[in-house]
């Protein structure tokens, strides 16, 4: 679907804590056609309230639910000092909304997508995220429960990577949003939101990247393997151009995303600088002797601070082949692999808040029992800036006593400071 | 690429025919974060100006010509009389923009978009378009030449469903935007711009429908063909249920967009008519019979008014899917052919300016010899309502003289009320 991303002012005020929320971040256009406007508009934040504008006029029995939505929009959120991807005045997102029957089966979309966003991180990005459940104070304006992946970016800053939202019967009560249930009777509706955004692309980049530019994982990599021909002679050129060509389209035959940089204005170092900092995780060298000997010369881009090349591979399609998907393969689980050593070994448990107070002034994530109020979480940051990321589903069997309250605590957070 | 769509206003105020002609459909951001802005942010209406900002920083040199971008995004003009897909407040379009060393280039750009977007119209959507140029005073504001594709509806009003604008140097004289040439010498660049928006989308509907709603041209319809099951007793309901959905699968395999509406609380007549509203080209029926007999029933969605039944297809897969094949390229061309007769009964060829009233007068669209000013062309619209649509590059050999003026006309010029 497509909602207009003009939303009345009245719309947005219409959900409390909605409203609180995100009005200290609104864009407002009060000039249309050369006339100050009757009624402010809102750039779209976030869809919430038009959604429900028009849920509320097309459902109405319990036969309209669940009713489920997705837009791909660009969203505007006023930011004061701006991040390339990770915090930006406008950004492109996915947001998708949904009505249900019942309060169960709200709590089941939400965390249904919300390891839809886990498994397109781990498997598509190889950014391993911790899934948990978000505190009160870090919770959606306008929702009753907010879920998040939180990835741990090279300079171990926290990104909430994705989040998903049980906004339980909050928008429908505000936009009276009812239906007839089978018994007959009027219910309001229980609905959820998630999104997913362009942060994502930030998140690739600070978690895989080194001082060499990109490092990007295969499955998402534009270009998976990149073929750069090597000659002097023209004779050389001749040859050699032929095989890079040749290997190119067995490559791609294959579903291999692949190009030859065979410009003549660029020399090969340059070249091999060039696309390892756009991050393409293989890149292919043929020179006269490889044509020869008909081999290649591998390299990959996974490996920090090292050359990862591979001589004399044979060029033998089968092979090379074959070579090629176990390599791509091999990048994509390193990438991620290095990803999880480097988070696990910056989560400090804490005890006490001087540990949580040491930690993260070393720059670390701290994770411990927490029982606190509102209040202890707000000290916590104004102390050290560190929010609640969230609270992990995967769980100790034991948590004990809060590191903060000494009170018996149900659960570990996570603390980190954040984008 | 994806530029910001909130452009300072000075930037709009650049190009001094750009902003006469956007400046009364602008929506203007005044407020963000809760403050009054210095600058008010123009919401994009089109993005000359904030790309070429971008290409002045990024054109340096001959190399790095030509320069060609596009975006997919929203954009906002002020509407006070909006109509859906046709004239909306916000719409979804694909902008390009690009940059050239030489004005032959840049005018070879346009036109290979204006065909590119000819094409697509009469090959995809099944609407004949006649492709010219437009007048002074329907240019673009800030181009040197606009191409234009223009379209008849089902109501005889022309829609201009696609343009592309040769910008000469305007945009690059106006924010400076220079490359050193191969001779060492600093030039201006030259420019182009061209879009195709959700209008499209419209266009379709009404080029192509109804009263019993829309038809849909195979080749974009994202269902080609609908399969209504038809029983009444339980073991009628396992055979043709069966054979619906080996039916579906065989079609769906030769990659035919097919769909199965085997849902239980609807009527195969309720089925009938909706699938026939949302303009399904091809409806399948199976009843028992038809399972005894190995036949399907085939209705087609492209004749005004006609049922279009076809008794007694054989089910055989190869045998089926010929047939499926070939009447989906029927009812494509057929669309297109109705398109077509009606455009053409619906053109008149005037010799006069009485003969220009008569013809707007009943609704049709009026072609003659041109060598009018723009105080005629205004005095036109003023009188009549219709406005130079194009002068079309499918010109008669000889014109003759202008039917307002008596000069010597060069070309026919075609006029008509338009969306």
């Amino acid at each position: 679907m497509y909602f207009p991303q003009f939303i009345p002012y009245s719309f947005i005020e219409k959900e409390a804590s909605h409203v609180e929320g995100f009005s200290p971040e609104l864009a407002l256009v009060t000039i249309g056609g050369g006339k100050e406007l009757e009624e402010k508009l809102v750039v779209r934040p976030t869809s919430e309230t038009i959604v429900n504008h028009m849920f509320t006029q097309w459902i109405h029995s319990y036969r309209d639910l669940p009713l489920k939505i997705n837009q791909w929009v660009n969203v505007t959120r006023w930011e004061m000092r701006t991040k390339p991807f990770v915090r930006t005045l406008e950004f492109l997102w996915q947001e998708g909304h949904t009505g249900h029957a019942t309060e169960e089966e709200a709590e089941e979309e939400a965390l249904q997508m919300i390891e839809v966003y886990r498994k397109f991180a781990v498997e598509e990005a190889a950014i391993p995220v911790i899934v948990g459940r978000k505190s009160k104070l870090e919770t959606f304006a306008g929702a009753v429960r907010t879920y998040t992946i939180e990835a741990m970016m090279g300079d171990r800053k926290a990104l909430q990577a994705g989040t998903s939202h049980n906004l339980g019967q909050n928008f429908s009560r505000a936009f009276n949003t009812q239906f007839l249930d089978s018994q007959g009777e009027q219910q309001y509706i229980w609905q959820t939101s998630w999104a997913i955004s362009t942060r994502m692309v930030g998140g690739i980049i600070m978690t895989h990247g080194d001082d060499m530019g990109l490092m990007l994982p295969p499955r998402l990599a534009p270009i998976q393997v990149v073929i750069i021909p090597i000659w002097k002679t023209d004779a050389e050129k001749e040859t050699v151009l032929a095989a890079a060509t040749s290997v190119h389209d067995q490559l791609k035959k294959e579903g291999v995303r692949t190009k030859v940089d065979a410009s003549e204005q660029k020399t090969p170092g340059w070249k091999f600088n060039f696309w390892e900092m756009k991050g393409v995780p293989l890149r292919i060298e043929i020179g006269p002797r490889d044509v020869a000997n008909k081999t290649v010369v591998v390299s990959r881009r996974d490996i920090p601070g090292k050359s990862g090349k591979m001589f004399g591979i044979s060029m033998d399609p089968s092979q090379l082949h074959s070579f090629v998907i176990a390599k791509l393969q091999e990048v994509q689980d390193n990438l991620f692999n290095i990803a999880v050593s480097f988070r696990d070994s910056n989560i400090e448990d804490v005890s006490s808040f001087e540990d949580l107070k040491a930690a993260i002034a070393a720059g670390k994530w701290a994770r411990g029992p927490w029982a606190g109020s509102d209040a202890d979480e707000a000290r916590i940051k104004e102390e050290t800036g560190a929010t609640i990321r969230c609270f992990p589903f995967e769980q100790p069997s034991h948590s004990g006593r809060c590191f903060m309250t000494q009170n018996a605590a149900k659960e570990v957070a996570i603390f980190a400071k954040s984008y």
